[in-house]
């Protein structure tokens, strides 16, 4: 078989080993040609990637980042695709195509799926938002990540008793700021899923300089917002280029906290770090068991499928389920999270 | 209601994480009472506990080993204590006891059970080979602790043309190095599952010599061992004491390569480093999961049960299925492995 | 003797390095006995102080924070607290005092010391800019973890084609940006000890794009700033609360680059999780060395000085040497850095 | 200039770092020509070498091991060399060779120098002996892995009440021990400096135990050896296949301390993961500050020496200085050391 693999959308540590892994399964298990798409569908459209054998992807299994690049592509380009996809086929005579990517990606992949490309799709996003599987590589090194900026942040708040403010990444789902949350040992975790009222985390911190702890660390998903009228809205201030600038809910509530409470709020924005760099071995080992199973699919002949986790076990479901639903933090992990703060 | 626990058994990164949850969910969630057994069951015989309260499990989340001690106790003392079920919980007039361990533990758990004793278990091992639940805490750490080393022996083998022989945990079950295998991109993994031919290894190191590159990294678990006949025994050699000595076989296997292959080859025994120290974030949030169940379980009167990982969900299964069969790797992992050396 | 230790001014990562050195050499090699004042100057100012043993400093030599606590103490105070020096001493009995403090802290402490308080300093900064001593503790630290997270934004930079900006701490001199960009490879490093023209930066990107690297990381200092006319200003934007926001270098030359360039350029601010947390293996050294030597010190009646390490020394230095000329990174050492951009 | 580099002796984090700085500075600063050795002195005599530029020496700053590869070459060989030196530097044209190595390779180094080859020579070793320089590179990445060693053994012993015995390397000088023991908080460190007893092991173990603290670690130097008479001579024993076996200190000691103990003393012997993999920040610096000052001694032809750190800055010295005496740990900074148990 010949078998073409393209990375889009954000970063997520794992691609490279995915990469690896289909490039492994397929030469070493099959006999295949493979193929890297440069810059994800663009590279496709564009007709640029290059073969990849097994030297290709010596020693980036731990690689953070992906070796094919990853650039976006207007929707209008992706529908030209699916308009196109049997000559795109033909032209670089692959049998199946195998796209690596979150939510975006993935409908892009049902797209040509439906219009007759033989696709398995890997599913990725440091998320975890993706319903259809029940972790997605990524998300352990973000969680990680963040855990440990928590970890330290923790002991400069309770020398200097002061609240600290932790923002992570999570827009429509909070399921970073959940397992990072509870793995560092926050004392209050606000998420997409549930709007806040600065009032109860004002509570929260009196109750524990009551108790005689000193300090106290919110830890807060980029996209949770409080509940309407309980802050000011937060529109972006205008910058000195004329720009309307965002400014993220981490610095809005430690501004709003630090006003109510009368004491020291500071804000830590931990951005991009949770996305690059080294995996962490259980996303090493993840990513590698899907690039592994889209290789059998594709052999199977299981076209129009994603891999996805099922307890130990990686099956295969359809694109079209995988996309439907946003998966979000449900109330009783929520619950478990609070008892603990 | 009053809550005894207990840590028995080998270390574990994560108890502490379930100790503060048990604490924590039972306090703030129902107003309970928590004591804590010192040394295990070995506590719980001799009556020494302490309360423990939100302060003395602060800080612990992160922390390595147990701050309520683990000690083996003979299996006798444990009929004796089956037999006084009753008196013993009277007298610490505790109305569930939660024990943490492993396979042994467990076991301990159950014969109290059946005792009459409310007991509500939750597994720990970092083999992560009991049957009933995904995945135990603690097994992540060791996996992560494990592949940190394989990097660095990695560039290390690379650059000395060197054959380097990690040995890592598992007496009977290989998961740890599975997993760090795959994470960290030996070129052989060895299992108890399945006993190896050291010519295999000599072959596979053979094709990547030829191949260019000069170096292989081998990770096997200390429970491996060779097909019969195909390696010389392992008798224990004897040291200066007059005692065996047992000669592990990351050590034999090192020799017996280094003197087939003619080449130099290195055994690392990582050994307790795997079962100390910080837990991952990974490990805390399930650790806290396990110690948050395991207070409903008692609430709700679930005796004689454990608290397991099924998919996303922290269930209860009954003690007696926890224990009957051990956990291994089965082929298809086994296979998912091989095809990326 | 009679002890007392006090840790003041800003987080540090090694503070209870220190304090447990004190503790351990002044009881086991000395017979002393240590007390602690809680939140610095304060503590010694209100009597506020608790009595040090081995087993109230156990386990606390990898902790990050100080378990005696830091705040912030008015000048004026610290002069009545000078004014009164004889009375302090005797209340306290103290026959020395070791504060453990940047330099406003030694600055403090050559004030008592000259009214006659029996003195001697452990100086501590994450900023590396006392010039009396060749490295302070933290800052090791503070490299490291600004390394990781450059090494983490390297691999997302590179994937996706974008500048990514790293504001690290350092507000009046340059050295943890000069040390993490050095060790992290960014490929612009900007310091408050020289002021840069973006137009520069934006010739470097250009030049790499052009040997065909699609991104680059420029590591700045919180204090570095633009020549003169060549950016916007920077004033602080006005919240929705009214208050006028400081906007800190990094986001503005992101925001700067992405305009000039046309592309995308992100900003990451790494702040708090640089002076929190386990310190270095370097800094725990280091910190055990100042404690152990400040010791001697007092025993050897050295008042009035402070420890300083000199190439693999620990050396005794007059603590008005020790403040009175901020260690600024040196036109060499930049020229060192920028050969590796 | 035309500018030859080599790898020379054991692996070393940092090796990659001086030679991309070495490139860098070399091709960017004066733009030399830069070739890479392959092998060591091997390829120098075997002349093989491959041009390095910008591209071959990007992504490698972070990585262990050398790109360059080494090997171990016979005295004899390097005799011949050194007979042949203006031979050698007409045929692959080089102006003045960069090795970069321990102490083997520095004397090796200086016979080429004494021959007549113009020669700038840089320090490596992780075990920090070499006199003429305050620190090499290398060591803090030895140091650094040790210490997370002993901090995660510490929790296990703790834990379990047992003795862990942690074996670093340090054939002649114990500076990994000295350090990662202070670190790490080890109870005993022993250096092959200083021969010790086990009989007083024990009793600072009693003691520890008369305090309540059920533990111990000892960290010792591979190289560190009894007192004449205390211990059974620790012959190698006889292996399956005939051959002497090394039993190492750390097992020996484990052994011995069990015995008179009567309690659980369990050996971990770190190995090779001390001396692979990513370096840190700091030997990241300090491998690249001296890859920069090689090359400027070369333009300024200062031939025969070696770049050393003193204090805060890179000198030369000569190469006859660097390896006359091994930089072994002084009486006073174990002195620091005990103080701390």
């Amino acid at each position: 078989m010949r078998i073409g693999v393209l990375t889009a959308g954000g970063d997520c540590p794992g691609l490279n080993a995915v990469i690896r892994s289909v490039t492994h399964r397929g030469i070493t298990g099959h006999g295949d040609e493979i193929i890297g798409f440069e810059d994800g569908f663009k590279g496709l459209l564009e007709g640029r990637f290059r073969p990849l054998d097994l030297n290709s992807v010596s020693g980036i299994l731990a690689r953070g980042g992906t070796i094919l690049g990853s650039a976006r592509l207007e929707r209008a380009r992706l529908h030209e695709a699916a308009d196109n996809v049997a000559a795109l086929q033909a032209d670089h005579g692959i049998d199946v195509l195998i796209p690596i990517g979150g939510e975006g990606t993935l409908t892009a992949a049902r797209m040509l799926s439906d219009a007759g490309m033989p696709v398995v799709g890997v599913p990725k996003t440091i998320d975890n938002d993706i319903s259809a599987t029940d972790r997605t590589f990524g998300f352990d090194t973000a969680v990680t990540v963040a855990t440990e900026a928590i970890d330290r942040l923790k002991t400069t708040a309770e020398s200097h008793q002061r609240v600290m403010v932790v923002e992570v990444m999570g827009r429509h789902a909070g399921w970073i700021a959940l397992e990072s949350g509870m793995a560092g040992g926050a004392h209050a975790i606000l998420l997409p899923e549930r709007p806040f009222d600065p009032a109860d985390i004002c509570a929260m911190v009196d109750q524990r300089f009551q108790r005689g702890k000193k300090f106290a660390v919110v830890c807060v998903a980029e996209g949770a917002h409080p509940i309407e009228g309980t802050m000011p809205y937060g529109h972006g201030e205008i910058d000195p280029y004329g720009h309307e600038r965002f400014i993220g809910i981490g610095t809005r509530l430690a501004d709003e906290l630090a006003g109510r409470l009368g004491k020291e709020a500071k804000p830590v924005i931990l951005g991009h770090v949770q996305r690059g760099g080294v995996p962490t071995a259980y996303d090493r080992v993840l990513a590698t068991r899907f690039g592994w199973h889209a290789v059998e699919a594709a052999h199977k002949g299981a076209f129009g499928s994603m891999t996805a986790l099922r307890g130990n076990h990686v099956e295969l479901v359809p694109l079209r389920d995988a996309i439907t639903v946003l998966k979000r933090v449900p109330p009783d992990r929520m619950e478990e999270a609070e008892s603990v703060f």
